[in-house]
């Protein structure tokens, strides 16, 4: 673990390099064991460094949410799924012919009209993987439309590779089991349809989240996209997807003012991110006094409420666990990470901001 | 108003120049009716451009609430405040000594610990103000504590300038009233206090939030520091701040995916921000569709609930309205301003990150 006393400048966003590279070994090894490749979602990290190192352990294949993000790790891979439902416009679309000379590149659509729109203008390089909902509800078709889909794609000449969905419906209390049956009864269905309308012998199965992936089903799911479990965070916490020390990044902060029964924190929201699921105890947790919570959270203030039990002063560091990772992230230029206890060189956020 | 058929590329971080022209003018012309200052907050917008424009329309000065935004804002402006309870590390300590060259400079303190602190490294061009709690709840001493944290500062040498508060407890609906009613309270009483302890003939009684500001108090507050008001946010509709044409920064989005009743926008959490208040009716609105709302969120996607009366298809642009105003702008390196109709050149977010 990093010790607390490793004084950066605060607010810092830290990684631990050992924990963070235990939970790649950990995760690629468990999945490696059912059969099942891995192709990490980088928009939780945003970062070349990281990506290398899930690459040399093994990853098939990187995920991406935007054009913008494919742009940034095809330096280092060159087998891109962006895994959202694009609507591309020129530029988009002149980016992913681009990324196609040198890259394997795959888009998610998940309706009949947004494969008219692809076929005008899609270099026919670029493969497209069907989006499909299993309970998560957010984009998505059913599995029952994936042969019109897939139906419409072949008409344009456009080659599906796959089908794909998030199954969101994993982040609340206990329910990652259920959310990953749900995942491979939608995907199982709709692979089915996807080989029998195109006559196809082999078709990607993609699945995946951070909660769902110990409860991962062999036999379906030909590969898998989860994010967060690089680093972990309060929210995988407060799931109990995994138990503290497996929580990689923490924003290091000192104590600015106190009163009884509470410390306010330099880490507001512009450094944690303001996300704050219906199912967490708080705005955030402190790594090393688990009964505390971020009970208020401002922009560069963090409220805390602490027991008797914690002695907490002005100046005193603390290593604050954001609920949402993937945010935390995205608010700074670089990591910072520390191995053995000693800080190295910052990693830059290569691909912060990238929302395009 | 901006017309959504401005087609920048999405998503993008759009301001309408003539509202936010009209938005700086109106309140500064209000505070300026009752003999008050205005000495704007610039996290909310983190942009030279738009400070430049606030001092022209007669700021006093500016707020910021970091260190780091400081040092930005001191290329426009040489009366900074930086109104935070710092605990200032060595470096800390020599930029505010930087700062002090060439600009009038003071910082918030709210208790002895930080006072006896402060009186080991700064700067004594620098000045404190203290920061009492009217409210809110969050930092800030009490009233009452206000003599014996001004008595630490003389005993080191430190001169106080005077005495501060944030009333975030106007950010509730209705509340806006009472909020600027026990700020003024309890700026008026810790004055006072000051006053009598330092024998000072005059002291900075410092107020101010967007929310309270058609509230304020004249008499007692000398000047105040609002911040959302240059371009208001869904809280503040919300709220009843304001009206939604005079909301003067959207997010420019084009819908992905269609289901009925719903549709998701390519605007998630890394551009709208993750804030959802108590209050708030979801993450976010549509400025022209007040019926619809934004009922889910993740990183790059926005569900939103749209009533049958409102027809949204397969890319067509809306304009959405994030919740909180100050974490969108941190989200993004540029605004696109746009006036008449026509996009002008990006206003870069010149203190997007400063978090320290």
């Amino acid at each position: 673990m990093t010790s607390p006393t490793v004084s950066v400048p605060t607010p810092a966003t830290v990684v631990d390099v050992e924990v963070l590279e235990r939970n790649i070994r950990s995760v690629h090894e468990h999945l490696a064991g059912l059969g099942v490749r891995v192709r990490p979602h980088v928009k939780t990290h945003k970062s070349l460094e990281i990506a290398r190192r899930q690459l040399a352990a093994g990853a098939a294949g990187l995920t991406v949410a935007t054009v913008g993000e494919a742009e940034v790790f095809a330096e280092v891979c060159s087998d891109l799924f962006i895994a959202y439902p694009l609507w591309p416009d020129d530029s988009q679309l002149a980016s992913l012919a681009r990324l196609s000379e040198g890259a394997r590149v795959a888009v998610g659509t998940d309706s009949e009209e947004a494969v008219h729109h692809l076929a005008k203008g899609l270099d026919r390089r670029v493969e497209l993987m069907i989006e499909v909902d299993s309970g998560h509800h957010r984009s998505g078709c059913s599995p029952e439309q994936v042969a019109r889909v897939a139906r419409a794609a072949g008409d344009h000449g456009l080659t599906v590779r796959g089908v794909f969905t998030f199954p969101g419906h994993s982040y609340a209390p206990g329910e990652g089991g259920r959310a990953a049956r749900e995942e491979a009864d939608a995907l199982r269905q709709a692979a089915e349809l996807l080989r029998a309308e195109l006559h196809l012998d082999r078709v990607e199965v993609s699945g995946g989240s951070t909660p769902s992936t110990p409860h991962t089903r062999p036999g379906v799911i030909t590969e898998t996209r989860p994010g967060v479990y690089v680093f972990n965070d309060a929210q995988q916490w407060e799931l109990g997807t995994v138990p503290s020390d497996q929580i990689a990044l923490t924003v290091h902060a000192r104590v600015v003012s106190v009163r009884p029964g509470s410390v306010v924190l330099d880490s507001g929201s512009k450094v944690l991110g303001a996300d704050r699921a219906a199912y967490a105890t708080g705005f955030g947790r402190l790594l090393d006094h688990p009964e505390a919570r971020i009970v208020q959270l401002s922009e560069h203030h963090a409220v805390v409420a602490v027991p008797p039990t914690i002695q907490l002063h002005h100046g005193d560091r603390v290593r604050v666990v954001p609920n949402h990772v993937c945010n935390a992230v995205n608010l700074v230029d670089q990591l910072i990470p520390v191995a053995g206890g000693r800080q190295l060189p910052p990693w830059p956020v290569d691909a912060r901001g990238r929302n395009r």
